[in-house]
């Protein structure tokens, strides 16, 4: 079975072609900058293979349309004879709601009731025209949507629930979402598996810390608390957002520096977490910058790691006990140093770090906790596009048997 | 030496009258509705002995000026015999900014810096209008501030940076500050002495939980972390403030529900918390309205608890060990089962409540944790006029040597 994976983001579009049958990757592509003057698609054929082929081009990309039908003018270009041979069609879509808790075949009443949630997702209309567009092009082609949001739906209603005037959550839904749900499903399986139990006999704190950042409670394999809201600006900070903040500084702004809702929202966004603190959003950049004397790098380093350890113990009371710590994302799977410094001074918790192990580089699962350590530490490599391809070919399964 | 306290509010004036001999309370009082169509003064002679004298009167009190002369005229009616039997005054001063770790001597240049520091805290330009009316009406008695933020100056940068745009910081000051220190403060040292130990040999988790709550987490005597942040909103949930969110609820409910920012800014002030989720806003209200089978006060408290709860494990990731949490105001001294709730859960980190010590009701400093646990629990009362009496009596006598 041949699974195309497919997120379209409000400018670009990501995708993937699986081959299901070995869950290898026959072609993966990004295009970006679409709706700008001059687009550009990179893709790449056999990426794991041995003589992987990329090829970009550089041209206006009017509309999500034209993207999908670069990308498959470029799949047929090599990697597949015709579009027959793509049996479904893997959607992310960011927010479901509290509509949907599973990955669905999608309808006619499928696209509506995403359309409808589009009012807590404004940016993300993107998903819906990318799901749109995909049926048309692609015709009896099974299309699944899969939401960063259905991994959350477990939360119970005193970990969703804000404390602000009840009929904002009857009127508006307005409630707690959380985000990278197909990150955190994917890694706290994959460390499950690792441990040789089953996801419900286990409990993980999963640390999803890239460009954006949150962190999971899962008990038993569902999950009970998110760090991230109502939208992905809320809990850690992260690389250009500000995470949870006293929320009365909104107003503070609006008065004190005359500032619009929208510039606001930008700020909080797209000009604060580490770009804000030292003007670098790349974790790399900073430790280059940390190493050269920078303090304001190194503030926004220690800033951004107190806050993951904080949230690790408020994880550690919700949850009790503890099998493991997961990192995963780009700064969780590759940087040691904020590893280290997010476990510092939790030994007492039960969270011992071995720092050789931790400073070693290799891909897959790793161990990185000390022998005896109460609670295991790993590093688990995320793969979304896998994890939603796999829950289309479920759905499509399941919709055939 | 006697010493009258003051806390000047927007539109109130608390005061106590105490003979630092003994510590006793000479006299004590509110002015309420100051510049209201009908204000309202409750005066208590000797509260605390055998036979105290109340007298509530309500009449129209136009401004401070008026209700501090209402309340000099009721401590020459039999409580002392002229106005020089004080020998100064405290201050309460919400909010110190970074220029005041330490209660201070008012001069003209301390007025003057805390007048700057008014777009902080707007709403208390009331404490700078108490400390000048007092000025005028007591001659050369000396006044002291004592500033609700000054426990918290000692939190480390990591601790009290937002990961917001630098110049918010150099221009704005916009960091977390943190309130009620002088409760925090209190507690913390009365809770050392009571386990027999010096400030700075304890760490300490205090919970100061009230209509207002926030927590600290103490080492060693020294604040280097709290709850609150820019402005009192921030952290727990209250009886009627939200707490933190996720920042981007702000502008999503300017542009949903078409609410002006001063709206939205009272909403989360004032009709959020349990109020916001159950209609009443005294726990003991949601008690009995849970009993009543009442389920959105059932939610109420839980989502309360939780929250306090997530903080107790954030503040233990921050301090490492802990050798006791400490239950103070309102709630946190009388509320049983808002305790047990709280604890509920953390014995795999070592909290371990006693449930029959936890549901006795008794003055004084209480231990209510189970025989051996390694961190334990006491119900410490606060007692911020004290404080602040003993602090301005320092300040006096250090000015006089």
């Amino acid at each position: 079975m041949k699974i195309l994976v497919i997120n379209c983001g409000s400018s670009s579009l990501k995708y993937q072609l699986r081959d299901m049958n070995n869950e290898t990757v026959m072609a993966t592509g990004l295009v970006e900058r679409i709706g700008g003057e001059i687009g550009r698609i990179a893709h790449t054929s056999r990426p794991d293979g041995d003589s992987p082929a990329k090829r970009v081009d550089e041209l206006p990309i009017a509309d999500h349309t034209e993207a999908l039908k670069l990308m498959t003018d470029r799949l047929l270009d090599g990697v597949i004879d015709s579009l027959g041979e793509i049996d479904a069609i893997g959607h992310r879509v960011v927010q479901g709601g509290e509509s949907f808790s599973h990955p669905v075949l999608v309808d006619d009443a499928v696209v509506e009731t995403i359309r409808a949630n589009i009012p807590l997702a404004p940016l993300h209309e993107s998903n819906t025209i990318g799901i749109e567009q995909a049926r048309k092009l692609f015709g009896d082609v099974p299309n699944v949507t899969v939401f960063d949001t259905e991994f959350h739906l477990t939360m119970p209603p005193h970990a969703y629930m804000y404390p602000l005037p009840m009929e904002l959550y009857d009127d508006l839904k307005i409630r707690k979402y959380g985000f990278h749900g197909t990150s955190h499903k994917f890694v706290s399986r994959a460390a499950a598996e690792h441990l040789g139990k089953k996801p419900e006999e286990v409990n993980l704190i999963t640390l999803h810390l890239g460009n954006g950042c949150s962190m999971d409670a899962v008990e038993k394999g569902k999950c009970v608390d998110t760090t991230m809201g109502l939208t992905p600006l809320a809990g850690l900070m992260m690389g250009s957002r500000c995470g949870d903040i006293d929320p009365a500084i909104v107003p503070f702004l609006a008065k004190n520096k005359s500032l619009s809702l929208d510039e606001i929202d930008a700020l909080m966004n797209h000009q604060s977490g580490l770009l804000g603190i030292c003007g670098m959003n790349d974790m790399r950049d900073v430790h280059q910058a940390r190493e050269q004397g920078d303090e304001n790098a190194q503030l926004a380093f220690e800033m951004f790691a107190y806050r993951a350890k904080k949230t690790v113990g408020s994880f550690l009371a919700v949850l009790g006990t503890v099998d493991a710590l997961v990192f995963t994302a780009g700064v969780g799977e590759n940087d040691d140093h904020l590893r280290a410094k997010v476990c510092e001074g939790l030994a007492p918790l039960g969270i011992h770090i071995d720092t050789e192990k931790n400073a070693v580089r290799e891909p897959g699962i790793r161990e990185i906790h000390a022998a005896g350590s109460p609670v295991k530490i790993l590093i688990v490599p995320t793969n979304e596009e896998l994890e939603i391809a796999r829950s289309t070919m479920a759905v499509v399964n399941e919709a055939a048997a």
